[in-house]
């Protein structure tokens, strides 16, 4: 007996449990997913490498009706059989760099798969702030009622969006940098202690936990 | 000139500028609030010594027809003419101690003055989880859309929380704790690292910060 | 000359030395073992790589009356002859999660060597902490006389567990998180740091720490 | 309302809430001693200049048949009606220096409190070892069941006497030191880190979650 | 005897030794005044208590013609005869809250008296980033040759400001802030860790060094 | 869309984007070559073995008229068309140990990219100080306007030097050492904390941003 | 029974236990003093306020043929009757600033009563490197068998005067400093950190064991 | 270029330069070797893989008349033709563990190549201080000058072997354990924070150091 999946958090919190692959084996992975606990099931941080590992061990699925998507630049697994979840709110997700957009797109798999639409607006970062007006005035055009910013090294971003507009941000730092920089503290930090007060902050590297505070506000208030 | 108010700061972010007494003058308090950049002005982290200081030179601001509040638990000072924000969505507020209610009553306060209306339930930490059943309970009821929680040493209650809600929870950390926990990094890191997703934290001691955030969810809601 | 084993330590201390792998040459270990400084001989931290490499070479203990075994989830081996070591009191181990697993095994696998009976539940975490109830209700009714609890990320379980049951608790945090909680220390400063009195805590990932006081405070009573 | 007493705790885990004197102010702390939720009621960390504050205050309780202590080396304030809690066994406690000695009052009192016979020996430290022996032999001869060893500095003490006896150890770091020891990291990462295994630790300064600890290991057993 | 004052110090490195008062005695500074090592002396991190106590002992440097201005601010005593350094380039001084001021009056005090131009503007910081504007606008009509960017709490305003002009910048970071951002740390590694590369960056709170850096720097262009 | 290139930065700043590979999948670097936002374009921290990878992919440039440049030390690729950029000043670069010169080499590759002249001289470290003499002696000669000072372990080179040189001293970290010097921190720690004032710092191992600084120094001046 | 003072620590170790004040009350101190367990009795770490404190009540010492000697930039006390011991080796000790004395001073106090003779160099740090020849050069020319070397901020001063001399360096670094050298980590990292091998280093601002390894060094060699 | 070898080193401070490969490539190594600045040479920290990598190209030193000498287990290559320096004094070397082995070893391999007599006693750690009496014993008879302790975990060894002997002790703290211990934090600061006074402390794993600083304390009274 390796899980207790907690079956009715969905219920219970508006969001469901996920499987995160971190410190699990590849079997422990496989057995929760052919118990199918829940629907969809979705595991996060599952590398490529893992993916190949198991997908065949866990083909029967298909015969049982799942679908089995696997997002390569997210590391996300998804496996459900119904589709219909849907939400009328619109969030915005935005990154500082190129190298953010992993755990960007972490956020975006988790979001739509609920049901949220996304909009996105990569490699915007401060050091030249002019890119960073048009997706913002096209995302508050398009009414989105989140914003999450993705942002590793010196993670400024995310006070800078936060100072222009007037619906909430969540701010995600990512272990992107070195020196000082590695293990993103440094934008953990400086996202903590933004002087525009007001951003929800999430731990390093966790687009998951993002996408699951926007989804979770977005029950609440729709 | 000491200070350049960001007058439009409500405007673009739907929450106006707080003057943090932390690092400036007593003057420089003074001098901000006789140039009244703002209605309401509100200045946050003021002791109460530092508060009888300044009483008298700003008395003037009452003849102008301001009002002017002092909230000694919190720390906050408020001095406006106008009362007219009032929002729908109501906000809950937890403490896992009573060291925490400082802090808890600074995001109280913020709330209030923004037009929020605010359930609190105080002393219910996670050492003796049954006392947090009922007012959890009754905040559900009363149809809270947020709920904030405070708490220093382990910062459990928000995973705790978070784990029985389906509203969004905002994450406290306070700086209550000694030995390892001095500082309150202890608690921050717990709400960052919870294992239920979709906390939304903000720095150590800042209800502030996580009123603000409050608010600006709420009005890009309502 | 690599060791001077400390054969007298469990007359003196109630717990004999075992043997960490970690820092040795597997070398060194073999000839550890070949010159059986002890009954049992107990290896931790020994990867199934590394007992693969040395199996060989130690198979001449079997002919010495030796029975060998390799456990693969607690990385610990166990050469001894006799078995008839036996303790009356129940010890109880919780996970808070999947991934929390090996560590907890370390632990069961060194209990149950010495004499221990052991009463698991894995997986029972926070999040959803009404997982929590019907195990706990299990193991009093079992009377176990002591709780181990494991948990990584925030490290929480142990302090709701304790405000629970009137048996003593051990926590042991483990290093499973990333951002803050990478390495553990946000789990070990939550235990240390609990609101409910009376958690003695080990090392990190400690499994074997954690097993080797329930011994201790079992003997010293019974 | 500033508390929420956890009244039942003692019933649930066999050892009753008490009052963290830290970040409450001297008007809380009256009010919850004359709402007299428990018996005793003990208030830690309160320093000899709080004491004279609430003293006046909260002498009404002497009518109401309570006792009054306040152990001035301690910081411990007992408030009590009824004396008659007696356990079997005995707990020994060990300082490695002087200034460790308020650290292990705050335990031996709460000991006390509650029924344990305490048996002292201070100042012992390992750069002499040999003043060690002697004390250590007498508390053995004497039967105690559990040892609770108080360092600062390099905390080395518990790893020393850990090896020596075998009864348990429970380690409590103290905050005595500079430099690099200043807080007492130092000494409560050797404790954690000890090679003698099966320590239980417990947080910087922390004499009265040792005394908890010990306090529910021997309620368990007896 | 307590200081070997580096007379030559300017002649080697173009900028002469200042009196850190910082872990110094009063009677050291008096005595170093008093003995004039150099022209001018400059002695930096003197509070206003500190000079009151010196002011009278050092008052006969008067009679030997220097001057003695004491900044108040920038907590800076100047002693000089002789007024004739002056250089041709202007520096730039940006500070993005008003809490950031003495720092940056610190830096200013230094490069006035060693013959730079300074152009300031001050609590322009990166929650209203359009602040920034003018002031950035100006200094570069007004031909600065060198920004230095005085921030604390998240620190973002050097990299803002250099992804925005040509040239070189100098971020100081100061220990503004509380939480995460206690001591200037947060500020610190997010300029280090600057998505614009090629900032500068000295010690926290280190407004002196920023100046020195800037002086030394016009002397070998000039 | 992977990357939205700052193609303006040079005009703006003085210095244009660059690619840093950390974090980029070897697609995005090519799609990002390929597309050619500036000339030149400059790829830092690109290791031997993925410069191989991708080598092949971008060998069309050089039809296009592009040369392609990898410098195998300094891992930094240059792919650029023109190579008219000359500045008069020249800068010295040392290094306080052999291990420093990759960092050292990024500096100079980069410099020397823009048009710098860089005189070298490595390994003339402060365990033995008189080998820096002679080339500080010919450095001045040279009329070098600015000295980059790289070193790791203690990182006390650029101090010693700043104390007898009068151009400018920019100090680089690196994350040479082991123990306590692990990762580079002791390094950048004494170059930020120097009592010689006015050294420059940049990231650790960071000599793209001492390039960087240098190039932006010399044009405000030249 | 405050204490247990290790009255052979100096036969078996060749120095006596000295009493660290920190920590201890005042009437520890006296009453460690009135019972004079060793001669001479060296109490460190004692302020001018505390002596003040103590004075009268251990004045009595002197009618029983005690000599009693507070050195106030020192903070140490020394309690004697016998003035005998001499030792042949001399030490010198040199400090990076004047802000290190009094560090310098703990080790030299206890150094001249163990008989050693001291020859002093401060002042003379490593950002006018020049001033160090003269006095390291009488140093050698005098014969001394070891340096003392203190130095808070970037602490680089021990490596360079290992890299100069042929005799032992006892490094001690300062919490002098501040931003990032606060508490004097920097110092301490640089001085274990050193390119320059053979550094013996001791706990930051600890004079006293600078003092007390080079006495143990010079008796087990004379 | 790569290496500007310090040739005088050992003229001038008694200890030659050695040369570290960490962070050098094999040809910067074999490079140094085949230009032969000192005898011996000495390269530390090669592991077995890279002495094999370099082995066949510096084989030419034989033919010109070195000896070429490779301690595995140390990862210490020695080089040098001749063999005739010799001290008087002899030096013991402790761990506390198994796992400390090789550090320990590279401290002996020093110091036997430069002509010190080295007495050995390993795995005798403080969990059964009883197997630390004999050795200790030895090496007093056999009149031992100096001891150096190797220690991980919690560091203990030094001060409990510094409380009984009167010749100084030299501490290395080695980065073995894993945890709090991870990295050799845990032992270093209990041996700078030892409460036996008087320990010389050299960096994480530095046994080079430890050796060093023993030859020039035994240089500088022989
Ligand atoms: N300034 C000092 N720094 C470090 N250790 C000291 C100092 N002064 C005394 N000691 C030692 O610290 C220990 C003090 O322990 P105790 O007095 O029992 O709390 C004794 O072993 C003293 O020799
Ligand atoms: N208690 C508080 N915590 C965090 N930020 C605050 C607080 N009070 C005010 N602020 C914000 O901090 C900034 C203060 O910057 P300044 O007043 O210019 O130094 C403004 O953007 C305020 O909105
Ligand atoms: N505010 C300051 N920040 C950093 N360094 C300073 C400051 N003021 C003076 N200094 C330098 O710090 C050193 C002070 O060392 P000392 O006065 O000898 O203790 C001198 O080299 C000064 O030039
Ligand atoms: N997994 C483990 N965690 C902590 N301590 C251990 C572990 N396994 C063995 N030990 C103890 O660590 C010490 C090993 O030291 P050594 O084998 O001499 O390097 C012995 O005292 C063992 O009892
Ligand atoms: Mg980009
Ligand atoms: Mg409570
Ligand atoms: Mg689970
Ligand atoms: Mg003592
Ligand atoms: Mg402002
Ligand atoms: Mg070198
Ligand atoms: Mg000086
Ligand atoms: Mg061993």
């Amino acid at each position: 007996e390796v899980a207790r999946f907690d079956i009715g958090r969905k219920l219970r919190t508006g969001f469901p449990e996920a499987i995160l692959a971190l410190g699990k084996d590849d079997d422990d992975i496989v057995q929760i997913l052919l118990s199918s606990p829940t629907d969809p099931m979705i595991v996060t941080r599952l590398s490529p490498e893992r993916f190949e590992n198991i997908r065949e061990e866990i083909s029967s699925l298909e015969e049982r009706g799942f679908s089995i998507k696997y997002n390569k630049r997210a590391h996300i697994l998804v496996v459900k059989r119904d589709d219909k979840i849907s939400l009328d709110s619109k969030v915005g997700i935005i990154t500082a760099g190129t190298a953010d957009i992993p755990v960007a797109e972490e956020a975006r798999t988790i979001l739509e798969e609920y049901g949220c639409q996304v909009i996105r607006a990569y490699d915007v970062g401060v050091a030249g702030i002019h890119r960073l007006v048009q997706p913002l005035y096209d995302m508050l055009e398009d009414d989105v009622k989140i914003i999450i910013v993705v942002a590793g090294m010196e993670g400024a971003l995310p006070s800078v969006v936060a100072g222009l507009v007037d619906v909430p941000v969540i701010g995600v730092p990512t272990s992107i940098g070195y020196g000082v920089g590695e293990g993103g503290f440094s934008a953990l930090y400086s996202m903590l202690q933004s002087c525009t007060p007001g951003i929800g902050v999430v731990n390093i590297d966790n687009g998951f936990g993002a996408a699951a505070l926007a989804i979770k506000i977005i029950r609440a208030f729709e």
